[in-house]
């Protein structure tokens, strides 16, 4: 018995290591039968992440290494960090958006500042999320709502859309603020398309969408097996970019037909340092990092979260927090910019078979050697195929259906969801999200500003009172039950006084009222002096005022103010059955 | 019968004028026993408007006529239109202060543009009240919850009250931005207070406390009827009005001690003039003009309601708005400043036995006969007996009680009044107010992001179901009953889902779990997105889930959308004890 509770505490510690440090739970004793499944993963993530990175950095206005770099110790710091087991991680479309949209605003004079700037965007994002997990306060990002996410991600996808145009068409097209501005410009600029680096996008898009929509079914009918050709699908990144690179330097398009090609891109390790400690920068900057910090985050948790629950794991939203945030670190200390979970890598990494964190140290190990070896083979790679692979990856981000589920399900949500696609592409990324936010919060406080009453009575001869006019129940004369659907607070509580004296106007016979407060779940200081004024007023008029089902959290704070005592202990009943046996 | 319609209509017509013509409802048909009240009332406000007018055109920066025009056409217009018998409009402290720190933040070259940004505020004010009335939107400011209208109040007291230091001192302290330079402006001029100024207001403070304190009780002593007292201690700023003019024309104190006073103020009527349409002023003094507008609004229909119920007369909101907009469209054309009503001047209207808005009427003739015969008595009057009226009359607006008490009833609600209390000194008043407001709803929203669930069971043999940890209830094994008191909505899906999955981890044997509704008001689509993911996890999992009590319009959205279906129709129970019947 003596020595239980050092038992307790050595485990207490051991399960505080183990929720810090995940990997304790698959390394110390790594399954080897998990090993096929996540080298398989680990490589073709890895074909998918080259490409990918390299078009994303593009996307992000940073030099080709930035994606790469990215992609190196990110990886290896969720993959020991993260409580996901298939989460992959690095650059992703929204957030190289959010960064060429933040820095882009703060018109840096150059490329290094530019540069600069995108390792203090990823240093600050990594703060911002370490500090949210350490303080547990990841719940804060349920406040971004499903429409808001829904039509900010939809209009995301247009924004990175039409951000490619230049490079799908070939032509200079500078960079504007806002998203009218940019269609302007294209239309201006549409006469001067190449004509050949118009072929290569389309080539190459063309091959994405067959890759994407058709491959799968096609290699299944010549007899593939399913999981070959679900990897297969995954490699049309890595084909176009092959076949557009042989294309551009076989038939120097570059030189003879104006063909922008990605270039130099150095070989070897990224540099490690130290991203500026620049105060004004940091201020500027900071708002871009707390955007970046909040979606990305519910970017990368909605997706872990719905493929771990097919698995059964857990995840922990504040360890994904410490996770991304050191993962950030890292991409701020060796020459990336901020990552996050992507969405289709991560269903990539799960459906190859990733089992555990090492898929995503695979996956690391391979783009490292990718940067120490293969770079001079990324020279003739040709803008337009890169934009083709950022289009088609995006496409599938705008949700067409969404919108009318939600308009069908309640107008309010479907509005919310419109606002805040709106906003995004008329007053910008940031402000967008902001609007979108403030609308559904008005929209959510419109909609209990008016709550829903109803006037009850009983079913049948059983304990039960349901609404008068849908269910076919005994009422009594003198007697109104009354049940209002809102918690009692600030934007509800005039409407509801109003309501109760029209009733009562009404019924010049009535005796007594009981307000049913079963659906209120909270009554604030705002409310109770309305109540305090309604019952004087019920008072004056003759009506007795009663409540019923008050709620023992409800109960206790109307007690410990005195209110109770006030109104009298009798006038409060447990249920409404006992409130009608009284009464009547 | 074939008349019947015709006569529907006129009677509806009438109803329409009616509610936009209140008068019509006592001035056609003047009942003379209202009279006496009537005429009495509109004197005793005149005696407290003239002195408190001048004085809060001086708080205002205004010119002293200012405040007696304003306390005229304004006063008439609202007598007509207004829904309230008693409500007593005109200059109020807290509009005054709103107009010097709106005004004073877009430095005025001169007191003429000063008055003329004035008279576009006035009209302003007028059209948003009005247009808010005509749209019906009146329920918008019951967005300002109780706790920041008393935070703000308070806090504008003690704003006021440190402006009018300089006037009690006889100094000149520049006006400054924020209140708390104010503090050191005061500190650094303290030095250099005139004697006799701080003597003149010293005794003309002391003198209004002891008629608003002491003077009723000891009229009473003394053998004076009750209702006459009670005039005679409204008399204070009137006594110390003429006893300080005596003072200071008696004793040439203006010239051989420097002692500020009044000055010339205009005889006659004011001059009928349409403010300036300048843009440029229009735009930098909306976002004022809609403060004004909100917060006049709030403190003219708390008081007017709280009256009205004791008489058992209604207010209509909207009518309300649309009568206080014209009467500040009056005072925009005749020379005045934004009005409203205000609290002290109505209940001494009430008290005094104000029927009609015959009262109202008769306090504007009786300004106007001041404004036409009597300006020159008010060279003499000193600013440092009109700072002492200001002072006193702002006192009673610091409420220390009403935080204890909000802190008392609940944390959340005490900290929205303290944020805004502390807001509005240290941002300054608009700010103050909006990050009140939004404090309030953040609070709010974070209430309801942990929601209260309760595992319940059955109260002895009745259909009733209580929380487990509160009373004594029958449970079953295999069988959950889990009720959460919340709307299921954004800020709080992921977190009920949280609840549950770790409430069947625990449980082993569990095969049923009935969510139970009675106090879910809505669902939104997120929270509809985490619940179908839920069952799907539940189902994983062997766990039955049913759903018990949902509300009828929640059940509507529930099955037009097809998750009733998918759920299937004989996992909704109607109460709870149905679905034990069944289910056990």
């Amino acid at each position: 018995m003596a020595t239980q509770p050092a038992n307790l505490e050595t485990h207490t510690t051991s399960l505080n290591l183990r929720r810090y440090l995940p990997f304790l739970d698959w390394l110390l004793h790594y399954d080897t039968k998990n090993l096929s499944g996540d080298v398989i993963a680990g490589i073709i993530v890895a074909v998918m992440l080259v490409p990918q990175g390299v078009a994303y950095a593009l996307l992000a206005g940073l030099p080709p290494e930035a994606g790469l770099y990215a992609s190196i110790a990110p990886l290896i710091i969720y993959g020991l960090l993260g409580t996901s087991r298939s989460l992959a991680v690095g650059p992703t479309a929204v957030v190289s958006l959010l960064v060429i949209t933040g820095i882009g605003s703060l018109n840096p004079a150059n490329t290094t500042e530019y540069v600069e700037m995108a390792l203090i965007l990823a240093l600050q994002v990594g703060i911002i999320q370490l500090l949210m997990g350490l303080l547990r306060v990841g719940f804060l990002v349920n406040f971004l709502s499903h429409p808001v996410l829904v039509g900010f991600t939809s209009a995301a996808a247009i924004v990175i859309g039409f951000s490619q145009v230049k490079h799908l068409i070939g032509v200079d097209i500078p960079r504007t603020e806002h998203f009218y501005e940019t269609l302007v410009e294209i239309g201006q600029h549409l006469g001067q398309t190449n004509i050949t680096t118009l072929t290569l996008s389309g080539i190459s898009v063309l091959i994405l969408l067959l890759f994407k929509l058709r491959l799968g079914a096609m290699l299944l009918r010549w007899g593939v097996s399913a999981s070959v050709a679900q990897v297969l699908t995954k490699t049309g990144p890595l084909v176009v970019v092959v076949i557009g690179t042989m294309l551009v330097f076989g038939g120097s398009l570059y030189q003879t037909n104006d063909v922008a090609v990605v270039g130099d891109v150095p070989a070897g390790l990224p540099a490690l340092g130290m991203p500026s400690l620049d105060i004004n920068l940091w201020q500027q900057l900071f708002p871009i990092a707390l955007t970046i910090s909040l979606v990305g985050f519910m970017e990368s948790i909605s997706v872990a979260k719905s493929l771990a629950s097919k698995k059964r794991q857990k995840i922990d939203a504040n360890q994904e927090l410490v996770a991304l945030g050191a993962a950030n670190f890292g991409a701020a200390f060796t020459g990336g910019y901020p990552v996050t979970g992507g969405l289709s890598r991560t269903l990539v990494n799960y459906n190859a078979g990733a089992n555990t964190g090492l898929a995503s140290i695979i996956t690391a190990g391979l783009i490292l050697l990718t940067v120490i070896f293969l770079t001079p083979l990324f020279y003739y790679l040709p803008n337009a195929v890169l934009a083709g692979i950022i289009v088609v990856a995006v496409s599938g981000l705008f949700d067409f259906k969404a919108f009318k589920h939600a308009w069908a399900y309640d107008h309010t949500d479907g509005l919310s969801m419109f606002i805040t696609f709106l906003a995004v592409l008329v007053v910008g990324i940031e402000m967008g999200i902001l609007v979108g936010v403030a609308a559904s919060l008005v929209l959510y406080l419109y909609r209990t500003s008016r709550p829903h009453t109803a006037i009850i009575g009983r079913i049948d001869d059983t304990e039960h009172f349901r609404n008068v006019q849908r269910h076919s129940v005994t009422t009594y004369p003198q007697l109104t039950l009354i049940r209002v659907d809102e918690s009692l607070y600030f934007p509800n509580a005039t409407y509801l006084e109003e309501e109760i004296l029209g009733l009562v106007a009404d019924q010049p016979d009535l005796t007594d009222l009981v307000l049913v407060c079963s659906a209120v779940n909270y009554i604030d200081i705002s409310a109770l002096e309305v109540l305090e004024k309604l019952i004087h007023e019920l008072h004056d008029a003759g009506v007795r005022f009663h409540m019923a089902e008050v709620k023992g959290p409800v109960m206790d704070r109307l007690q410990q103010i005195g209110f109770i005592n006030e109104l009298g202990q009798d006038r409060v009943f447990i249920s409404t059955h006992a409130a009608v046996c009284q009464l009547t």
